[in-house]
């Protein structure tokens, strides 16, 4: 196999270039892999000239002279061609490089994936998925945000990009499959999903029926399928619950001297825990079902997050998750849908 | 004003009949209400010997011989007609009573109060709000479950309804209103969201334009509002989340005897944490916008959930709820929904 390359959008991000080059450098010690580290390039330069050594060959500079910033219109992206995000997306699209990393607007990052790099033949509509973890593992959510207003055969075609993250990435061997619901019955639920599920129940995936919103962080699915609207404002709601509830218990704790030396007990336990949710652990979220993986970050990103995405870059090439994808729309969509 | 009467349907519940009945015994004691006890009479009765005494006078038994169970479809109750809940539902739709409390088949529950009580004159949908608990106070989500497949004139609704809610019951003198989508600016969102915007925008509430995820649980709107197959999802996963936290936590904790020892000591103030989200100390979460207040509660409700939720029904009726949406709906809709 050849070493992977991954483009690195170094001018995306709250804290970009330095905390994104830097995390190049850290993906450049740990990680078999070539980057392209795209962006104003005196700027990338002075950063990797404090450092002592590397690998020229490896860490390849290239220069663009614009930058997409946090706020702007997405579709912008595709007017600034020297912008960095525009010419990482075209080290894709031209086969240059076998993914991409970015921390920068999400919602342009989303339009160089599904408009500049384009889908895989078969996908109509990429999508992004989340690996959520729970006391059992992990169930990947998806979509979590490219797609709103989805048809039934984009649920089914998140199905099998789903099933092909559980089973070739996290290594699930028969990942369960549902659809994301408000009642377990078939028949439950909006027209969306009723007729998604008719759809899933053709297929050859391992269809359980319906999932509850309990069942997101209960690990009794692999993968749930739903809307793109649906799962985006989910994921936000988790993120923002996990912090109230923090913040109200550090508040709880806070009035009584005997609670305040017991939470300083209980912190490592808690910084454990914080390691299993970290956004930053896991780096970042992919969109997937795209020519090639292109991985999203937050806009917070430090050095490690980047780091992280890259090595989720390299995992989706290393485990052949787009030649196996095309493999599964043929072997598991129904008979009805041609692929 | 004239006491409350409030119809409790005995039958339904995990529990039932004992704890509904312990919690009417509770209510009895605390509040200002004359209660319905509907269900087998004998099993009431032998529940309500045990104590010492009470007024007979305000806790009435209504016999009823059948029982809609948990896992029956949910339309069985209009079938039904000699069961506790249908015949709670008619002591509503003939003024005998105020308000109605069941911790029996949520769909069953719902079913009676959009159907055999109805709607208030002018709402087309009654719809679940529930008062999510944030680091600031309370924020109304609504829809969370009663209506899939909406349309954007009964989102306007259910930011009156909502609005009223945060108004008259939370005490919150001019509610920010927020409708949930994938992005602050407008134009961000499905199809639904940007036509109810529209709508929103034109209306004389304090509308503050798009809230997303995140704001849920963040304290920045006192309403948000939503399709009730996103709002069930939401909260049905805050729920998994919140218990699925607490376990990974303490996984971490088990770990390690300073951890242990640490948690013990933190033990009061998270419980004084858990009694801000738990369930039983806000009793039950009420269908509004029905021509009297249905209040549900959990299937797992205990006396004390069903005291709190007998709390809420007396509370909406205290506050004149309904008169107050009633004019709020003719105040508050733009000009060019006819009210």
């Amino acid at each position: 196999m050849n070493t992977p390359k991954i483009a690195v959008d170094c001018m995306g991000g709250d804290y970009a270039p330095e905390e994104i080059v830097k995390g190049c450098l850290l993906a450049h010690r740990e990680l078999d892999v070539i980057l392209y580290l795209v962006g104003d390039e005196k700027k990338i330069k002075s950063i990797l000239d404090k450092e002592n050594s590397y690998d020229r060959k490896r860490l390849i500079l290239i220069n663009a002279e614009d930058v997409v910033s946090m706020s702007e219109p997405p579709s912008n992206v595709l007017k600034k061609k020297r912008s960095s995000l525009y010419i990482a997306g075209i080290l894709l699209r031209e086969n240059e490089a076998d993914g991409l990393v970015s921390a920068g607007n999400t919602g342009a990052v989303l339009t160089v994936g599904k408009f500049l790099v384009g889908a895989l033949e078969h996908i109509e509509r990429p999508a992004i998925g989340v690996a959520l973890p729970n006391p059992k593992g992990r169930t990947v959510l998806i979509d979590v945000g490219a797609n709103v207003d989805c048809k039934p055969k984009h649920l089914l075609q998140f199905a099998i990009i789903g099933h092909t993250y559980a089973k070739e990435i996290l290594g699930v061997q028969n990942p369960k499959i549902g659809i994301l619901s408000i009642g377990e019955e078939e028949g439950k639920g909006n027209e969306l999903v009723r007729e998604s599920y008719a759809l899933l129940k053709k297929s050859k995936l391992n269809f359980l029926g319906n999932a509850e919103g309990r069942d997101i962080y209960a690990g009794t699915f692999d993968v749930i399928v739903c809307d793109g609207f649906v799962g985006n404002v989910i994921l936000k709601a988790s993120e923002s619950l996990g912090m109230a509830v923090l913040q109200m218990i550090k508040e709880e704790v806070q009035k009584s001297l005997i609670a305040r030396i017991g939470a300083l007990l209980v912190k490592p336990a808690l910084n454990n825990f914080k390691k299993k949710a970290d956004f930053a652990e896991y780096g970042g979220i992919p969109l997937l079902g795209a020519k090639k993986p292109v991985i999203i970050t937050h806009g917070r990103a430090n050095a490690k997050a980047i780091k992280n995405a890259i090595k989720v870059a390299n995992e989706f090439y290393v485990h052949h998750f787009n030649e196996k994808l095309a493999e599964y729309m043929k072997s598991l969509s129904p008979k009805e849908v041609k692929v």
